[in-house]
């Protein structure tokens, strides 16, 4: 069974998330799909990244393993040829020749980058009100970047996790993160081994109040000690979220992949 | 009669360009009718550039005259209120105090700024294919800035117009122009005091086919002198094109504005 991993971008806003689910439409579903009516076979796909609703990729990465070999470049066109414009199958890579067997997106990924992008626009164009979320009045961003400090290292992250989304172990590790200013545009860009459901966006809510003066940098930092949901901010909107990249350890890695240490 | 400047933006994919006619659904349409429901009454905007179907703007500018004041902020977010989410009005200036009489969004335009950007990416990514068009194999970006030096100045743009845009006068001035490289991405910026009608994209297409090889540096020259539409490239696709922004004279700008000189 050829093992091919694959690195997919999308819009989010018509998804109901990555993950398939009964009565709306998934990125999952929807690769499935394609690649059924390319391969002429039923076909699963595992993603790295379990992405929100309305959430974008970049670089969402997934794997299949398909009866027969198909070659690579095949896999990307004829895919793309099935799927709608707002889904990419952007590369294939077969990860059966000369490396270890069984890829696994979501288990062999070391680490992520998620980007949310905001803007400070009294108005946001439509060319860029897709993918950034209103920042509503002034925010102090040298009060935003001295709570952030707090983040790398490993956190219990309660307060920054949807109901349901921890599954008891609230436990992650931080591994880099940081704001971006450019123009009317603020980013918040964090690479972490791994995310709790709603968690980046949990955090960019809590950040702006600490930005707008609702709440303290040094009381930003008592959150990630496990205090309940209720005590951070609110979820900020899915569509100002994309996953950029997936991180994977050499023996996974393909042309074109990053390599750590990821300096961001 | 109080005139009031509009800035707007807009996604171009959904409108069949500024203009408004029969049976197709314009921008300059939808907010007529957006201003209508907002002030009960019917209301004439006049645009500085009437881009084509599909081509976006960043930073259009309208003018419309009312029978009464209307408050700035309120012309702007009420307006949005009934506007479609890709089409906005970022921002409203009152024209008639402190000023001389009668702005027009077109005719007081001394230039516009256009930029088309185009991707080398082998498959482009949903959060860029809106904006972005693509290049199809490699080119050779020196000669294609080395035919665009030949750009600025007045020169008989016949060969880049679209049949029936030019009305007899096919003279237009460049003030100035340059190709901008970012990761996969390649842009073509371009100022001037006017534009014939699918002029930008025409010579987009024709300096891509400069970068294949398929016609030389020196030859794009010779097509500056009124050559037939024939003898140029291809149209560029209309979805790489935004208007960035229009340029006035001390006078008739607000803040916020570009300042000439131009430096792009």
């Amino acid at each position: 069974m050829p093992t091919y991993r694959l690195t997919l971008s999308y819009r989010g806003a018509a998804y109901s998330g990555w993950q398939r689910q009964e009565n709306a439409p998934s990125v999952q579903q929807t690769l499935e799909e394609a690649l059924a009516r390319l391969l002429g076979q039923a076909v699963r796909v595992v993603g790295a990244s379990r992405t929100d609703a309305g959430v974008h990729a970049r670089g969402q990465v997934a794997h299949l393993e398909l009866a027969a070999p198909f070659p690579e470049r095949g896999l990307v066109h004829g895919t793309n040829h099935y799927l709608p414009e707002d889904v990419r199958v952007l590369a294939a890579a077969d990860m059966s020749a000369g490396r270890p067997a069984g890829f696994h997106a979501r288990k062999h990924a070391w680490g992520k980058e998620y980007v949310y992008r905001l803007s400070r626009a009294a108005v946001i164009s439509p060319l860029d009100s897709l993918f950034l979320a209103p920042l509503h009045g002034p925010v102090d961003l040298e009060k935003m970047a001295r709570a952030t400090e707090n983040l790398p290292g490993r956190h219990d992250f309660t307060a920054f996790a949807l109901a349901g989304g921890s599954h008891g172990q609230p436990f992650r590790s931080i591994v880099a993160v940081r704001w971006e200013e450019e123009g009317e545009e603020l980013r918040f860009r964090v690479v972490g081994e791994g995310f709790l459901r709603g968690m980046v966006r949990a955090l960019v809510g809590t950040l702006v109040e600490v930005g707008t003066g609702k709440r303290s940098p040094e009381s930003f930092a008592g959150l990630l000690a496990g205090r309940p949901r209720a005590e951070a901010g609110p979820t900020a909107p899915a569509h100002g979220l994309a996953l950029e990249r997936v991180f994977y350890p050499p023996e996974w890695r393909v042309e074109g992949d990053p390599v750590p240490p990821v300096v961001i």
